[in-house]
């Protein structure tokens, strides 16, 4: 399966400069795991010194590589990356442990470390055994390659379904000293075609703790990754890794060794910025996708509860159809709220599409107009509020429209 | 919203014979609701002494008509029952619970007894007030235009859109005379554009104490309307009323008063029979269905834990658009087992399409044919079937594919 041919139309019009990360090179190679005429692994030589902290899928299905991260996240650091596209080793059985057992041993070999420092992730068809054995014959040249700063190349060789390399930066200035932090992530869905999934992989110069650096990324992880969803199915293989090589404090920046250091927000300030960036990316990549959409929910009883409804209109299928239609079809998400099974009046529910109250207090608006309604459907980008008027929790999750061409993809894929 | 033009190639093939059921009559008429050329109003006329049981949608934003028969399913008696399609009355404030205390008046009125002994319900788009008083210019007619037996003329004028009607007999021996539970169902899905919803309505002719009828029906519910799903989408209106004129007392069959009397268990199993006969022709209209998949999920560490990997994999935009393109694709039943959040052992995991087991102990069967699996996945109705391999919970639920023309029906319609 190649990458789709078009580039997504809600794809950012250009491409962020990308500063160097000290500490961290990548390289790409074409190992013909099952593309052609593409690059589809990364390896990351990460330097010594570096501290890592990682999420995962929840599912009771998780692939090799996710229950390989999780049993060497526990020592806190890393040497080395290395993702494949092409193939999720997932429900692989006992060749996909032996699959990433390989695969460690041999990117160890070539970064001088040992294969508990090799973090992996895949990506791709599931339930076909991983070749890693094809990882040794490019790792020799990977290693010679290596660039310090391709990012883009780095994210393009980790695509499936993608149809464009998603990258996002931020920088703090910490004791006088500019800290970056860099991040790249594909997915096309929370989930894409044979389970090619929602990946990450970002680094800063900072020196954090692996304990504190656990805690920013687990804190941010809520309002990025775990706000959208193209189609409410959730991959074998989400992995989201958070790599700190230190290297700023050659430069003088005082290593964060605890959550009271006041720079802590700062730096987690921008690290939310380029989740939250990068999460949108991928609903803007969403298969078939041709309306970005935020749903914003506030007046719930609690945050947790707004996000459950939020959720629920966003995985919708009636409300994204509507979307689709441009159809400004407001009893949808009245009944998505309805069906969320959280705390709500229907008699005190309020619903914006934009800046147009289409309801109110349990009715339509006395003043709707379908026509400002629709005009607000016909935008590439849509907000709808629901204002519940119970309490003061809220949230806002991403979504994308559910097209005939989602249908296409998903059920054309192997015919 | 006119019914669609084409009949489902999953419907049926032949109507039932519908016996009568002594103490119900109905009539149906051309309201003007919303449809034209059509009938959107039925009446039924129920004779005095009728016992009744209901279930109602458990969205927190319930219409107008779900709110008025919970308020009077307590006296457990019944002498009407009035449905149209073309408006939900759903979403419409205190014109909404005007408009059913004036349904009720209309109909008592016509039928000489209380408003309290009429039982409404109301079916199509949402958010636009009931006009109720159209049921003032039909209801003579309607009195005077009663029929025992026009079950399938009653089935039909509840459609939305659906695209046939949809009823469903059985009939059981007690105290040597045959009893008889009649029902009709409407529905195109969960949900149906702008929540035209699911509604059902059963008779017998067995005379059941009201709590006994209630239980009855509570037990079989979860079985049938509750393990269907088209889209995953709960309506603002889902209602299923069941009524006992129990006119068999006539011909000497002793009324049934406890859920102790033997004669439980008999009629229960035929009114089984009848929901889930009703809900498999729901599922049968599902919007742009092509298929008809039955997911049976056994081995599970409960039957409700089952159940909602059943629902899991039912509702799984991947499985559905895999389905739909006869795709033989078990890495996303996995998936969605993954997801469900229920007990799951990656590595106990067995899959079957049909007769062809596609998976076995976490990973694919050795014997894997493609080509096997594939023929399958082109018929017209489709088992899939996991044995999680923890313990004895098992479950069934229907469903359909997802395909481009659910799309279009429903994000063409307003537009």
């Amino acid at each position: 399966m190649a990458a789709s041919a078009s580039v997504s139309p809600l794809a950012p019009k250009s491409y962020p400069d990308m500063p160097e990360i000290d500490g961290v090179r990548f390289a790409t190679a074409e190992a013909g795991i099952k593309y052609k005429g593409r690059t589809d692994v990364l390896l990351a030589r990460i330097d010594a010194g570096t501290t890592v902290a990682g999420v995962f899928t929840k599912s009771r299905c998780s692939s090799a590589p996710v229950d390989w991260c999780k049993s060497i996240l526990k020592t806190g650091s890393a040497r080395g990356l290395m993702v494949n596209s092409g193939n999720a080793n997932a429900f692989t059985g006992k060749k996909g442990k032996a699959a990433v057992e390989l695969s460690a041993r041999i990117a160890a070999k070539a970064l001088d470390c040992k294969p508990e420092e090799i973090f992996l992730a895949s990506t791709g068809v599931i339930g076909e055994p991983l070749a890693a054995e094809k990882f040794e014959t490019v790792i020799d040249g990977l290693a010679a390659m290596e660039k310090p700063a391709a990012w883009i190349d780095a994210a393009r060789a980790i695509m499936t379904t993608d149809t464009y390399p998603k990258v996002a930066t931020a920088s703090v200035d910490l004791d006088g000293e500019t800290v970056t932090i860099n991040g790249m992530a594909k997915g096309a869905g929370m989930i894409a075609p044979d389970m090619a999934t929602m990946l990450s992989f970002i680094f800063t110069d900072a020196a954090i703790s692996a304990d504190v650096l656990q805690a920013m990324l687990s804190g941010e992880v809520d309002g990025s990754f775990n706000s959208l969803t193209v189609d409410s199915d959730t991959s074998t293989s989400d992995t989201v890794l958070l790599f700190a090589t230190g290297t700023a404090a050659k430069r003088g920046v005082e290593p964060i060794a605890s959550l009271d250091d006041p720079r802590v927000a700062t730096v987690q300030a921008a690290l939310a910025d380029v989740m939250v960036n990068l999460s949108q990316q991928i609903v803007r990549d969403g298969e078939g996708a041709r309306k970005f959409v935020e749903i914003q929910v506030e007046g719930a009883e609690s945050d947790a509860s707004a996000k459950v409804i939020a959720m629920s209109i966003a995985n919708s299928p009636l409300v994204k159809t509507a979307i689709a239609g441009e159809d400004a079809n407001w009893g949808r998400v009245v009944m998505a709220v309805g069906k969320a099974g959280e705390p709500a009046d229907r008699d005190r529910l309020a619903i914006w599409f934009g800046d147009v109250r289409v309801a109110v207090e349990g009715e339509r608006d006395p003043d709707y107009s379908e026509q400002a309604a629709s005009a607000v459907m016909k935008e590439e980008e849509i907000v709808i509020r629901v204002d519940l008027g119970l309490g003061a929790g809220c949230a806002r999750v991403w979504t994308c429209d559910l097209t005939k061409e989602y249908v296409a993809i998903n059920g054309d894929y192997r015919s």
